[in-house]
């Protein structure tokens, strides 16, 4: 039995909650989030379960981690700075961690003396610290970063990712600017408030263990503007204005393009797909028509990575370090 | 530096060799063949590289064996317990092996207790024993698996591989019996001839990691006949001759298909692809328009696999047990 204690009960913490409990091997022990709404409630019903489960949500971070635990699922922030206390708590309460902090993904570029801090703290204490989700952990660099395997030569990789918004939750509509007009979508980007938290991480994840050789990284956000009216379940976007966003992420080589990565995510999108190219030796292309899904694959690839984790080598360890794959919560007799 | 040892010079064997010449990281320091054409005479010659590469092949494995190196690369045969000698000495010499033999790609199911004894001599040395290529190795196991990190729920696994036999090498055409009479073709399936090894393998690679509950494994193969005339580099199928082989294996659970691989191997196959289905939360569909090259890629997953096999938990490892990605030769240095 895999026990596992929640750290962060916004709407991916209670999915992935709610899909541990799907898991016959994992035991919610214990859960942890500042909301005075959801301190003191049983976990069970603060995730969206029709029953208890005898556990409170406490806000006391090293009262829950004093619980005997394996993994801690970890799901509070975007920006390792604002979750690293939390996650060195955790290491040092002994306990794995699984953590959809997009920046944890592949910290070495961007943060790569607090990625070393981490990753000594986690074998100080045995244990094993790793971001994933599906974007940043599947779709941008695991795939790909699989998909190589078969190749004699690597030149370049491009992903491009398609997302229909207006299939998605409201807050994801609002999150990618549709309705706006394009002076609020560009003020808003610059406010920093419509951004994909990631692509950065995916581009330098496949770049290093690639071995290809990145001088830097660049990203710019720009808006898809409606051409004809697109109503969703939940709002109404005029022809001119923003139907959402295009991020475009460019890993680049000594004047040449190494690893691109192209994020579209907007309500009326007619091709959502995720589709990856590899350049080299053979030229190689795979397509997910439709896509992977965002919100149900981020807390599946979280849990999914549960027992991996638990049975990782010690330390930080990136998608490309683990083998990833569906956690059955038992596996069948013959492996037993 | 790796120092790797060729244990096998056929047409597979050779590219495996040639391939590890272009890895910055990975020197040949040995090389054993049966062959008395290639016997005596230097491994690069026989490879087919234009250069010696100072070690002479020779059919005495214990004395090149004896030579210090961190992997055998291995491509000698199909069937595990004709090749189980080969394996368990190349351990005994404490060497890491990474063999293209089908059956050990996942050997648990039909040979369980050689697996036990294998993975227990591996780890006796201290040594990690995986056996790999496209497929098995890959397009029907590693790369499902993978797709199955984004899924909250898995019911059934489906993959089809289409390969146009018309574009690959003389043997391949004949060895799924393009040309024949279709008497002729399923007198070859009786004796064993034509036949695609490592579908079961992968079958059962994917149900017992996913937890999926078979009872049993079955194996169809049959003709692809030729409707029109069909013209290759080397040979032409006229309409009603065989122009390749279909073979379906089915992992079943109580009365119905859990698992379901589908190799299609013909000339002229106009829609050439590899395709994954997952069904389960969410259903998710995966293509490689064109599909796989094999022989490029079995050498490639192969060669890639050495640094990581170098690295890897003593033992029997599968696919599912390694995080697999193309070899640099040398990471980036923000990895180092």
């Amino acid at each position: 039995m895999l026990r596992v204690i929640l750290f962060g009960l916004g709407p991916i913490g209670a999915a992935i909650g709610r899909l541990t409990q799907d898991k016959p091997n994992m035991k919610i022990v214990g859960a942890i989030d500042v909301d005075p709404a959801k301190v003191g409630q049983d976990v069970g019903r603060v995730i969206g379960l029709d029953r208890d489960l005898g556990v409170a949500v406490s806000s006391d971070a090293a009262e829950v981690l004093a619980v005997p635990a394996d993994v801690v699922l970890h799901c509070t922030g975007s920006y390792l700075e604002q979750v690293k206390d939390q996650l060195i708590q955790c290491l040092r309460a002994g306990k794995n961690v699984v953590s959809t902090c997009e920046e944890l993904s592949y910290p070495r570029r961007k943060h790569p003396a607090l990625s070393a801090d981490l990753d000594q703290v986690a074998r100080d204490n045995g244990v094993t610290l790793h971001g994933t989700g599906v974007n940043p952990g599947f779709v941008m660099d695991k795939l790909p970063l699989t998909l190589t395997s078969v190749c004699q030569q690597v030149d370049r990789v491009d992903v491009t990712r398609i997302v229909d918004a207006g299939k998605r939750r409201l807050p994801l509509q609002k999150k990618v600017g549709a309705g706006m007009s394009e002076v609020e979508f560009r003020q808003q980007v610059d406010a920093g408030v419509i951004k994909h938290h990631g692509l950065p991480e995916s581009a330098a994840m496949i770049a290093d263990y690639l071995g290809l050789p990145i001088v830097k990284i660049e990203e710019t956000i720009e808006p898809v503007m409606a051409t004809a009216v697109v109503t969703t379940e939940y709002l109404t976007v005029q022809p001119g204005q923003v139907a959402g966003v295009k991020q475009i992420c460019e890993a680049m080589g000594d004047g040449k393009v190494l690893v691109r990565l192209e994020l579209q995510m907007y309500v009326g999108a007619p091709d959502a797909a995720d589709t990856v190219r590899v350049h080299g030796k053979p030229d190689l292309t795979l397509t997910i028509p439709g896509g992977t899904h965002g919100d149900l694959a981020t807390a599946a690839a979280a849990v999914n990575a549960v027992p991996l984790v638990a049975e990782a080598r010690e330390g930080l360890r990136t998608a490309a370090d683990l083998p990833v794959r569906f956690a059955p919560g038992k596996l069948a007799e013959v492996l037993a």
